[in-house]
């Protein structure tokens, strides 16, 4: 018996067969600063000066990734790693450069590769973004049939003085809040497990039906469907309103919520205090709660609830920012914070 | 039935525990040009000079990860995926700035969590590398229980005039081998399948059995120790190496081999000749050969046979090379290439 690679599963000419499907689209997402060719050990992108600073993050997309497979839609996951790394970068203050991705799987699908890349590449040439580089693994016997997981990773750049963070923020400040298309990529372990219960609740029902039903509370629209709206980017919206308005901070509210990302933008004693009137809790969070019979402060604890991106601003400069952006509302101020929760309703 | 996000298997304050641990560790890895602290959105490092170019290079572990699982080696996968990444940017002539990580697992262990990343923490400790961020990612029923998957994101810096590449390189150039210390972190699943398929030969063992035999072949060691030496990082022989001699490119042997790597660092046209005599192939790699009946070809597209990364240098600079790395072997030269294969022996 003699073995080879390909005997132990991995198949080298896969990965890039898989990759010779997108190469195309990856080329369009080519910056004037990108040097040299893909393939190489490492991307090349030529610095930016010495007066500017680097901002580095890295997301995943979570367990969405697991609805994404059981309904065959994978587009959609790649074109989200790439917008929550962009909101990451907006939230210092920076404009993105460069992403790179890491996909890992038991057996390349070159369809469903190119799928999810090929999103990735479409989504970094929207944002012009450019997609420096990417590892492909394929590990046998350790994702289950058909599932993959993805990590992005994404260089931004932002002039020191430019710098968005608490340091700048003071009592008083106006929170203007946008509107998010769904989940995003965070509180989907909890969305999944009230399907999961609703379909044993129902008997007779797969998880699969409970997400493929059309619901009256979302005007006939299924919870696959919704619970699989891509993660909103924000680059256009901050641009917009960094254009009118003194902004000082910005939060992108993912894993934790409400109080888990808000105060990340607020100095020490400072809360927000949120005008619980201003927006509407989209139907997707509210139909989930009930089936889920969800206490508010779990929702607000885990899902966005309606609002993506929270941007604190200079109070006078209110009027402008709402006038400047489609959507955006006033939730709220900078109040004195003393103990307890720093994302004070009322 | 009131759900909570707990119920649903995602614990943050478990996540925060995890990271908590390793603050200490992550912090010594501080370079003057990080600014503010950690937990903000992304990580903030000043940028060099617009005369420089940033190299950015993203890699996995692979299935060496099940090896550490199964035999409870946690720091070895952390520290690989750190020197994997560095010797990757070394590759293109650059040296090494700022890492993240991304570490996914369906529900944190804080002890197994503390001894990964903080093994990564030292390794950039060790080797000037910050640890600018990361991301922990708790998916329940992504991965199997113990079970995680880990990427590492790593950005370096190189003067314009000094990226190494197949454009420097010509023929008559040497070619100098750097030793590895086993595998590193590619060949693993055909590593297994071998260690597993004898596992079934000999009946009543199990793979961990034929992992913790004392081996003759390997001076009394078990595969499990040899199969979990840490990928060897090359930044100091790189310097040593820089310092003497005019280096025109090199091939850090990864996934894919000698075949798979060693022309990606040799222009078109030209080939490398190895000199089969200038190294002995470590006798892991012919133990684990023997034992999986392998055609010598397949060992070299799969493994580093003993030679982790390979230099091109100016021909006239070889004795200089030589003698400023201890371990270092003249492997062969570039010469010209008609057809077929690009790394031909004798």
């Amino acid at each position: 018996m003699s073995l080879t690679y390909r005997d132990a599963g991995v198949n080298i000419a896969r990965a890039e067969d898989a990759l010779s499907r997108v190469k195309d689209r990856i080329a369009r997402t080519r910056r004037p600063e990108v040097i040299g060719d893909v393939g190489q050990f490492g991307g090349l992108f030529a610095s930016p000066g010495a007066d500017k600073v680097l901002v580095a993050t890295t997301d995943g997309v979570g367990t969405k990734l697991e609805l994404a497979q059981l309904l065959d839609r994978h587009e959609v996951v790649g074109a989200d790693l790439v917008h929550h790394c962009v909101n990451d970068a907006l939230a210092m203050g920076a404009e993105p450069l460069f992403f790179l991705d890491y996909f890992a799987t038991s057996k390349i699908d070159p369809g469903v590769f190119a799928r999810v890349v090929g999103a990735m590449a479409d989504a970094c040439a929207t944002l012009g973004v450019a997609l420096l580089g990417g590892e492909t693994a394929e590990m046998p016997g350790m994702y289950a049939a058909d599932s993959y997981d993805l990590a992005g990773f994404l260089v931004g750049v932002v002039d020191r003085e430019k710098i968005l963070g608490p340091q700048r923020v003071h009592e008083g400040d106006a929170l203007v809040g946008l509107p998010s298309t769904g989940l995003h990529t965070n509180g989907y372990s909890l969305a999944r497990e009230i399907c999961a219960r609703r379909a044993m609740h129902e008997r007779s029902a797969s998880l699969r039906d409970v997400l493929l039903a059309p619901r009256e509370a979302l005007g006939g629209a299924t919870l696959g469907a919704s619970l699989l709206a891509v993660h909103r980017p924000y680059l256009a919206e901050v641009h917009a309103l960094r254009a009118v308005a003194d902004v000082h901070s910005i939060a992108h509210v993912t894993g934790g919520g409400w109080e888990g990302n808000i105060p990340r933008a607020l100095p020490d004693g400072t809360a927000a205090r949120i005008d619980r009137e201003s927006w509407e809790v989209p139907s997707l969070f509210t139909l989930l709660a009930r089936l889920g019979d969800l206490d508010e402060i779990e929702q607000f604890d885990t899902w966005n609830m309606g609002i993506g991106l929270v941007v604190a601003i200079a109070g006078d400069s209110l009027g402008a920012a709402l006038a400047s952006t489609p959507g955006a509302v006033a939730l709220g101020r900078v109040v004195p914070h003393s103990a307890g929760r720093r994302v004070i309703f009322g």
